[in-house]
């Protein structure tokens, strides 16, 4: 919690309402970029290097009730964390940079139905329900531009997960972090599918944070990412507009490994990916070489995340047993 | 063959001495690059975008025989190689740049004490001991400058393997290719090992050529690789001049890494790393962590070359049973 973070979120609830509730809850859509955001330009605001594009999971999310209470107490999915688990840290730091809410503690009960830092940025979903649940407690009444710029502070890709369906963050240029925020575009692919591949449900050994600042600063090809990132975004929101899937996939799976490219060339490397991730990786380019229309796009971590339409969910299952398919439009 | 090529080999020999033998013979090292060479300015003339800088590999390499007959013959450690094969084929159109050598055939026979096209830069000591077989055939008596440009029309790297120990190829600049060629370094580190990790035998799923081309032409990432390895070489000269291990070690990690990280961006995806060789970076990761001093190079194929030095033999070699240690510099 820094001064800077205290003043942002002073001037963000500046002529804010003041309706409060005795419990505040929201659920906040998962997240998945289709192109990536990697990079920080200022670490107390969350401001990134370049701006991201997602699609938001539909029902695949997190719901976060809070309420004002004596001490802090922090549940996840039904258990009460430690007060020195990073989880509960992060959510207590994040909630004691709004002083003026009239109590000394908060109760907060976070249910995630996706899996916990395992690269499906549950941080995303849980940040966006925490702010949003929290402007419910208070009865601020904040509209989502600000809600955006809020949940950013928790996690950067947190400002996507306050809109569903396809989301842009704008890394704006403001050294004040207030054009930096979430914005909507189209709701409406409903043949668009997601297939998670779990490779492994274990904790990144390098949080996203810790990664890209090591990526930034010690990778020589990151000086070229920016200009990719913002050459993606341009295409794939041309995609979504045209319903081009082909485009969509191909520039979605070429963003994704080039920041795992750009995490490679750190130092020391970072590569979240395992050996399970190079056989799916492989499988998705046999696959497609066989005429199947899949891609795939891949998170700071293991796990694959396959992109396909709805026409071909049969065939994509068939070669990924196991495979969790989300229907984001549904 | 092109007229590029014609005129530029003709260059090269005007001046050349005339001394025929009945039979030419030549030993070149194989060589791993430190620093990789990946992309070329000129395609007809091999000229590269950046220089490189590697270690030959002391008696692992190539010995070459060539004679004067009626008829093409090629011969691969012992047996007779089909026309068509690319093999024979490259062998005989690098041949057929020569056109005043007095016969209308040639029998070459090779004999590699490496695996051939796996990764293992066979095609660099293949066609540096071609041309040095050939001057000894023509009695051209060419300097090792020379040698090293001819060679170079053949392969890339093979510029690199005329000379023992460490050696750097400039990639120079003039568009004639004639200051494109290889220099000796330091040939003193007797400590220097090189551990090859076998991961496959297979012929790559795409050669070099087609697999820089591919990235340069479509990665992005790729436009900040030839600041790299500009950079890289002169850290690792330095390193090389203070036998300073550790800092060569990381140098040629990273470089490595960034080179497939470059690949990995191009789009189809170039990714030659298999399952098992992310399972060794990982594993060398840890070791380093457990403080053993080994580092990795990898070049455009799966297997994995580790740099360590003579102290830690038995260390690396217990943590990758069946490694095949070379001591370049005995």
């Amino acid at each position: 919690m820094s001064d800077i973070q205290t003043q942002f979120v002073k001037n963000i609830l500046s002529g804010a309402k003041n309706n409060p509730n005795s419990c505040g809850s929201a659920f906040a859509p998962s997240n998945i970029a289709l192109s990536k955001y990697w990079g920080k330009r200022d670490a107390d605001l969350n401001l990134p290097i370049n701006s991201s594009l997602s699609v938001s999971l539909g029902a695949l999310g997190t719901r976060t009730e809070i309420r004002r209470t004596d001490c802090d107490a922090v549940y996840l999915n039904g258990l009460k964390v430690d007060g020195h688990d990073s989880f509960a840290l992060r959510t207590l730091e994040f909630l004691h940079l709004f002083p003026d809410l009239g109590t000394s503690g908060f109760e907060v009960r976070t249910e995630n139905n996706i899996p916990t830092a395992a690269g499906l940025a549950s941080s995303a979903s849980g940040f966006a329900a925490l702010v949003m649940a929290l402007d419910d407690l208070a009865g601020w009444g904040l509209d989502k531009k600000k809600l955006s710029m809020l949940a950013r502070l928790g996690s950067g890709s947190a400002s996507r997960s306050v809109f569903d369906g396809f989301v842009q963050w704008n890394a704006g240029e403001n050294p004040d972090g207030t054009d930096s925020y979430a914005e909507p575009l189209s709701r409406d692919w409903k043949e668009f599918r997601i297939g998670i591949l779990e490779i492994s449900k274990a904790r990144k050994p390098v949080g996203s944070r810790d990664g890209m600042n090591r990526t930034v600063q010690t990778s020589e090809l990151y000086k070229s990412w920016p200009a990719q990132a913002n050459r993606d975004i341009e295409t794939i929101r041309a995609a979504i507009d045209a319903k081009d899937f082909p485009t969509l996939g191909k520039t979605a799976e070429n963003n994704a490994l080039a920041m795992h490219a750009t995490m490679m060339s750190a130092w020391p490397p970072l590569i979240y990916l395992q050996s399970e991730s190079i056989e799916a990786i492989h499988q998705v380019q046999r696959l497609r070489s066989d005429g199947l229309e899949v891609y795939l796009t891949i998170d700071a971590g293991p796990n694959i995340k396959l992109l396909f339409l709805e026409k071909n969910t049969e065939g994509v299952s068939e070669a990924f047993p196991g495979l969790q398919c989300i229907q984001p439009f549904e």
